[in-house]
This record gives C-alpha cells, sequence and structure tokens, in this order.
C-alpha cells in the first residue's frame, strides 16, 4: 500500500519504520534532515513537503507534537494552503498525535467537507512500544475508516480500539492516562503509608496485587526501587515516561474537564502532586518517581 | 482440631460454620443467643463464656466489631479479668478484627507477655467470601504462628497473606482499602469524563482495562450501570461493601496517617468523597455508587 | 472628556451611565437595540458601529462577554478590519472585560504597534457596584497609562489599582478571585464542622473573624443563613455571585495555572468543589450556598 | 484571688507571671525543677504536688502538653487519685492546655459529678502572646463559670471568647485553627501563580487585602519575604509557629471530622500540604514558610 508518513520525530520515526517492514511503500516528509536520511536509509522515499508525499498516497498518517501543528498541516494556515486543499485523491488521513479533541474535531469536520475520511489515533507504550511495533492505538472515526486502517495500525501497533466518532480517541487517551496519574500516585502514596508502618514494599505490594488494590502500576510499573526487575524504579527513575509528560497529559484532562464543567477531584490533585514534583527538580524522571514525593527527606 | 470461635456475627457465624464443615470440634461464643442457637445447628459447640469457650482449645479465634472488643475479650478491664489471664492453655490467638494496628499490637505484647502466639489476621472478601470460604486473610505476627495459622486459616479462606510482624496485617489492610477507595473514585472519574464527552462506557471501560489504566475496579467490580453484568452498579447499588464502610476504612487510614505524620493526599480525596456521598444520602449503597457523585443532577 | 463606550450588557450599562453622570460625552455602541435605547435615554449619543462610536474619543472602554469579542473588536477578523486599523486619532485603550491574560497581551501588542495605550482593567464589584459606582478597577498597563484612566475609572469605581504591566490586571483578578473561593468554601467547611459539634455558627464566625481564621467572607458575606443580615445566605442564596461564575472563575485559574505549570492544590480543590455543586443543580444560587454542600441532607 | 497553676511549660510559664503582676496570690506546680525555680522568684509559691497548690485555691487552672495529661491530674489513674478526689473546697477549674473535645468533655463530666465547675479554655497567640498578656482564650462551659473566669482570664490575654458549652472551646479552636492553615495555604498558592506571571507580591497582597480575598495572613502575616516588615517571612521563616504545630493542629481537624463523619477536602487539603512541607524538611520552620512549597527549586 502507499502511504505518506508526516512527522518523523522520536515516535514517528520507528513507527514509519515499522511500515517498512511490513512491505508498505512509505513517502515520507520531516522539516528535520537528518531524520529523512535515516527513513531513506531504511527504504522510504523522502519528499520535498508534505504535499508531495500524499500525493498519490492511498493512507496519510500525521505523528505532530501539538494541535496547532495538526492544524497547520490540514487545514492551512493565511499564507499557505493546507493538505485538504491540495489532495488529487481520496486517501484516508489517520492522526496518531495526541492533541485536543477540539482539534481533532475541527480538523475531522474539515475531513469531512472535502468528502474525505479522518481518523484520530493516539497512541500509548511509548518510544519502546513504537520500535517494537507493540503500541495500542486508541481510535476515533467512523467504523468504516476504522476497519480501512486497522490493517495500516496493525503494522505498528497490538491493540487498536474503536473508541468511537472522530475526538474519541483523544477524550479515551485522556481519560485513561488520568486514570493512570491517579493508580500510580496513589500506589505510591499506599506504599509509602505502608513501608512508614514498617512492612516491606515487596511484601505489601504482593498483597496489593491480588486484592483489591490490584492495578496496573503494580503489576507492571511498581514505582518503589528495588521490587521490580527492570522498572524505571529499580534504575534510578531513569527514561520510561518522564514527569513532565504526565504532567502534560494531566493538563489535557483539565483542558477536558473545563470545557464540560466535569468535576475531577482525583484527576486534579494528581495532576497538582505530579507538577510539584516536576517543579522541585523532578521533571525530567520517571513519572513513578512520584514515589519520592512521599518519602520526604529520605527519598530525595 | 479444638477451636474457640469468639464473635457470631454477619462475618464471623459462616466463618465459624466453614471449620465446622472441615471437620474441626468448635467450641463458640457470642452475646446474642441467636447466633449461638445458628452455630449449635450447624454442629458447633455453644458455650457460656468465652473463656469457657477457649478452655481445651488449641486455637483461638475472634472476629469482633471492634479494638475496644478485643481489648476486652482479652485484657479485660477493671472488674473483669481477660482471657489471657484465664487460660489453661498455650493455644494459638488469631484475630480477624478488624482493628487498628495500635490495638493489635498492644494485645499483640500482653500475649507476648503470656508466653501466647497472637496473630492479627484481618479479611478481605466480605459476607459473600466468608460464607463460601473464599476470604482473604492478611496476617501480622511470627513466621511460625504463620505457618501454625495456615491449615486454619485455610479452612475459611483462598489467599492467606503473611504481611509482617504482629501489626502488620492491620496495615496492610488499610493501606489496600486506601488505595481500592482511590481506584474506584478514580475509575468512576475517568468514565463520567468520558461519558460527558460522548463515548460508550462499556467501550472506555474495556479500553482502559486493557491499558495502562487497568485496575481491579474495571476487571470485577465496574461502577457504572450495565457495563458488568453481576455487579452491584447493575442492581442499583444494593447490596455489596456500603459506601459507610469504605469512608470508615478510609478514616482509618488517616489516622494511621495522623500517627506516622504520612501525607495521603489521595487517599485523603477519596475519604472526603465518600463522606460527602454518604453525607447526601448513599451511606447504605454499594462504594461503587460513588459513580453518582459525578454524574450530577443525572445521576441522583 | 468624549469617551466610546462599547458594550452595554449588565455591567456595561450602568458603567456607561456613570459617565454620563460624571458630566462626559459618551458615544455608546451595541448590537442589542433595547441597550441602546437605554443609554440614549440617559443622555448618550447611540452610534451605527463602534468605529464610529470611536470617532473623536480621547478614551475608548470595551466591556465585552469573552476574549474572543475583545480580539474581535480591536483586531479584526478575516472579513472584517478592526477598530485599530479605523481609527483616526491616538485614543487610550481601556478593555474592563474579563478575560484570558494570553487574550489581553496580544490586544496589547497590537495596540503597541499601532501605536496606542492599552489598559486591561477588569472589575470586581458586581451589577451592584456598577450601578453605585463602587467598582474595583484592577488594572494593567503603563503607569502613564494608568494615571490617564484613573479620572475616568474613578467615575465608575472607588478602588482603582495599578497590578503591572498589560496583562497584569487580569492576572491579579484571577488569583483574588481563587483565593476568594478558597476562603469561601474553607470558611464553610469551618462552620458546618463547629456546627456539628454543637457550636452556634453566629458565635463560632464571631470568634473566628476576630482571630486568625478572619477573611472576607466573615466580614461581610457569611455563608451561614441568619447569621448576618441582608446577606445572600439569609435569602436563600438568591441572587449575589453565582456558582457558576465562580466554578468559570477558577476554571480561568486551572488555565493560568497550565499555562506557567503551576501547582494549584487549594485552587483546584475549591474549584472542582464549587462544579460539584452546580452540578447538582445549584449553578443559580449564589456562591455561598456551597455551604450547603457541607451539609449534606440536612442542607438541600 | 487565691490561684493554682499547673504546668509552667513555655506558654504556662509567663501566663502564670501575669496571674502575680495581676495581684493575686499563685501557687504553682511543675515536674520541671528549674520551671518552678523560675516562678519562684518571680512572687509564687512552689508547691511539692499539685494537690498542695490546689490547697485552698479560688482557682485551678492547668496548662499541660496533651489530653492524656489533663486527665491524669483531674481523674488520676489507677495507682494514684486524682485532683478531684482530692480538693477540699469547690474551686473553678480551667484547664488551658489545647486538646481534644473528647477529652475535654470526659473531664467536664466528671467534674460536674464532684459538683465542680469546669471550663476548657484553649488559647491562641503563642508565647508571645502568653508573655504579653495578649492571647485569645476560646472557653468551653457555663455562662456562669464562664462570667467567674473572666477577670482572671483577662490577665493573661485580650479577647475572651465564649464559645458554648464544655468542649465547645476546643472545638472553636480548632476549626479556626484549620480556616486558618486553608487561608495560608490559599493566600500562598495565590501569591505564587501571580508571581509565577509577573507580577510584583506586594502590589499582589496589597490588592487582595483590600478585595474580597482579604484574610489576616494578608493582614498581618504575609509568607512572602520582603512584603511586610518583621513577619517570619522576613526573617526567612524563623521562629513564629511552626510548621509542625500547623500539621498537628490540622490533624486534630482530622480527628474531629473522624468522628463526627465531617466532609473536610479543604482542611484535609491543608493537612496533607503542611505535613508534606515538613516532611521535606521544614517542620521546624513558621508555618508561613509553606509559601516555599509553591516557590519549587526556586524556594528551596
Amino acid at each position: 500500500m502507499k502511504i505518506a508518513f508526516i512527522g518523523l520525530g522520536n515516535m514517528g520515526a520507528p513507527m514509519a519504520v515499522n511500515l517498512l517492514k511490513a512491505g508498505h511503500e512509505v513517502g515520507v516528509f520531516d522539516l528535520v534532515d537528518t531524520a529523512m536520511k535515516q527513513l531513506e536509509a531504511a527504504g522510504a522515499m523522502a519528499c520535498a513537503s508534505a504535499q508531495s508525499a500524499a500525493s498519490g498516497a492511498e493512507v496519510i498518517i500525521s505523528m505532530l507534537p501539538a494541535g496547532q501543528h495538526v492544524r497547520r498541516l490540514y487545514l492551512g494556515r493565511e499564507d499557505a494552503p493546507g493538505l485538504f486543499d491540495a489532495l488529487d485523491g481520496k486517501p484516508l488521513i489517520i492522526d496518531a498525535s495526541t492533541i485536543s479533541p477540539v482539534d481533532a474535531r475541527a480538523v475531522g469536520e474539515a475531513a469531512e467537507a472535502h468528502g474525505l475520511t479522518f481518523l484520530d489515533a493516539p497512541v500509548s507504550g511509548g518510544v519502546g512500544g513504537a520500535r517494537a511495533g507493540t503500541l495500542s492505538f486508541i481510535v476515533g472515526g467512523s467504523a468504516e475508516g476504522f476497519e480501512q486502517a486497522r490493517p495500516v495500525l496493525e503494522s505498528m501497533g497490538k491493540n487498536i480500539f474503536h473508541a468511537g466518532e472522530v475526538g474519541a480517541g483523544q477524550v479515551a487517551k485522556i481519560c485513561n492516562n488520568m486514570l493512570l496519574g491517579i493508580l500510580m500516585s496513589g500506589t505510591s502514596e499506599a506504599l509509602a503509608l505502608g513501608v512508614k508502618n514498617g512492612l516491606d514494599p515487596a511484601v505489601l505490594s504482593e498483597i496489593m496485587k491480588q486484592s483489591s488494590g490490584g492495578n496496573w502500576a503494580l503489576n507492571v510499573y511498581n514505582p518503589w526501587p528495588g521490587v521490580m526487575e527492570g522498572s524505571a524504579a529499580s534504575r534510578d527513575y531513569q527514561g520510561g515516561f518522564l514527569t513532565d509528560l504526565m504532567a502534560k497529559d494531566l493538563g489535557l484532562a483539565w483542558e477536558l474537564a473545563l470545557d464540560c464543567q466535569a468535576t475531577i477531584p482525583m484527576g486534579s490533585q494528581a495532576r497538582n502532586l505530579f507538577a510539584l514534583h516536576a517543579s522541585q527538580g523532578n521533571g525530567g524522571l520517571d513519572f513513578s518517581s512520584i514515589q519520592n514525593l512521599y518519602r520526604g527527606d529520605e527519598g530525595s
């Protein structure tokens, strides 16, 4: 299949590589030259512009940093027309960026006005998942569009979810990541409380994991150093999913809650904890380092 | 084995019945006559006092409402000596009540002074688990005591955890239930936020369950009506684990955090949410009815 | 002085009337005809457009609902030029709307590019203050601009504060109103806790007012019914500053905190409490009705 | 008047000195010899026991660290009778300690059973207020008892409040100090948010003080360094009312809320903020140093 891939950052580049591995013909575009070179070496066709990459493509995939970039790519601005005005065919449009549902819906409506099918398909799984081809895609858009996109997405990911109409992918991702922030801070809090009262963190982790406190963090991402081999906690919280990014995702939950006047006491609490932790110099550590906030003097 | 069982309430009675079913000889005592009659019918020996039940027993199990009752039973008070002063042998002492770690340790120290082995062994699993013999026991006490108690506890439960020294069982249960309160309110919050933005609660539940938001509530206790067959949510939040009891357990977490000066922003938030929900007339509903708090007018 | 006044809503209309009373010559514009008629009756000159009102004015004052309206008025959009492009002189620009600091700064920069002096001057004091001419103005902009504006603002208000550069007026108002939300919910919480423990709300109010708990709510806006004659609480929370508006102002604090990555645990808590209270059907009551949230069944 | 004063700590000693200055005859008792010597030098009669000090006294005043000490003094324990059993007359009993309302009521009931009038009269104002004789007394007990105590209390304090029946003094103090914790953290949060957005902390303080954000902290205890001369903030948060003590007082609010199942989201938040701040090594700083928590890297 002929695919255009726009945006070759830390996530986009390995995703495009996996499309090539799956046998697709991939035209790529990015403003950064070295990224283009790298993909060319992997077999992609480096294009001079997004429009050139899109020319003749059956599917266009974008992976960009923020909503404004996605809007600009597809909708254009005063001085430059967007891709929607420059397409020669009717390719399927898949935006895998994490942006606000409002932006996703705006682009989706413009796509519809141009007779195009648009899907918002934010991912989870990080750079590791992008490389291994084990990302999760949470997709918003029509059922037909979703079925059309599925084989392409399966070249890059493992779990492909259909969340609902356009924008629903972004909403579901925000909800999930808000819950993740709550789980991680809550789990850290419970562990710190137990340890302060003499419990062994590994023993307490095991008990809660098998009981009604069981959750993803206890299963695969234990925040206490040494409890789980290979965890971020066991390598001084280096790498992984950064505190700054978790704070940002929880900020998206705030924006969503403001838009619809929802009450989010637990998510707000989590956002403030991660923001505080970041403000104390820990924004570049893995988000499970929130454990240290609960350990006071001892954790720093 | 000859076992004394003190306290035949909603939990204690079916636990004692399971001991009888396992072939143990059980002497029982409770202040309530009908409870005694019921156990007698099931094959237990009804005794006139705790002391009489304890006479000649190899194991004494107590299941009482609160710390003051446990203290009174074993330590006595001005006008009446406690069981520890009245024992003829050296039975193993297992208190399955949910009490504060401070109370558990006080009784444990008195036991040690009398040359007795004491275990605190609070349970989770509710009345259903007590009847089915599938309770979890979270045990504090010496490794020897734990091994001695294990076969007896296995007659009444499925998961038998050793949390640490005396008091550790109570600490671990408090930590787990605090995390449960956080998970349940956090999951309800994420679902409400998604639904307010057009998502289907079952679809969103499935996505989060398989992603990094996965937790016990999504697995077996989904709070949104109709998502999970047989859940409390699907029967108008009748029965189950009551809001009032969750608020009380989160109150134990507050007490524990005050004792050791721990910071518990997520657990405090959860406690206030359940207490607020209870104050608005929902104390007698299942605790997953916290979902309604997030639904505002629509949920009531 | 010749003044143009754009925006004759609940706040703007009485403000413009006060300018007339102070002897200024006022040209007004609003899209709503009845508002124009009313001002004409009070002595204003009704103009056919904002541009016509601005023609020859020494000062332009705008009082509009939201940032988008202010941007559109001064900056225009694709199909229509803004006021800044249509002015014949160099009038002082005062925007009294409550908008985000980001919007205020954008308009301020455009003003500067046109050689104009711009002030953001959000007010507090409500419709009552607008009528009585006792508003507070919290002004952002240059010291010279502020001194130039002061006599005009004094025709409409009592306290005129200079908060700092352009945008600072909006920031200071957001900070103040966030603190107000915290004070009001905190005061309600303290009163409810005392009353639940047998205290008389009036006695407790008096003690706290004279002690280290003293604050604006206890001084002039006591949330407990009957404690203060003439308070919103004493007339079933009718009128006043609505719960919905307080929730909205606290939402502006969330946005500001997201922009600068600030941690606002107390303000977030207050926002969620007012949003919850609104979601339970109380958005149209005075914001001091948050007291009822703390009274549970009894308060409803 | 003949007065017995039991408990000569940092607070009690200067209070007793002020009674002497007012011309009363004061018999004192404390377990610490140096405290006794100091009071003797100031004109008090050092007594060998509380009972001896109480002998013939018209008023007994106690100022002890915690509820257990107050119970022990008046009610005694197994091995030693309490003061109530040893009194020869019917002196007025005033306990100025800060203890739980539960303890205060227990002692009050015992007093009543002995035909004695008991008042709980916790103070605010700190060591400085104790020395200067400007303490506030918040008194629980009968109106007659209160009138009888007033002249004595006025020798040691300035504001004498009657909060209600026995225990009400403690309740009112807890409510006030909870509100104080809320005000101080809320004010710090608002100031940090404003400063992060370019405002001058002194200017913002002045605006909020005169607006609806006005409160005790802005009036007399501004938490930002340099804004208020002589404030704790302006001397590196040395001295004053310690973070540890504020955390402890907010803990009393938790206990009170647990007893009566009240919802205290704002007070809980404040308690966790002060507890976190203490856990990061700031327990010995003035409580207004919570400002630093909001300043992240910059504040430390």
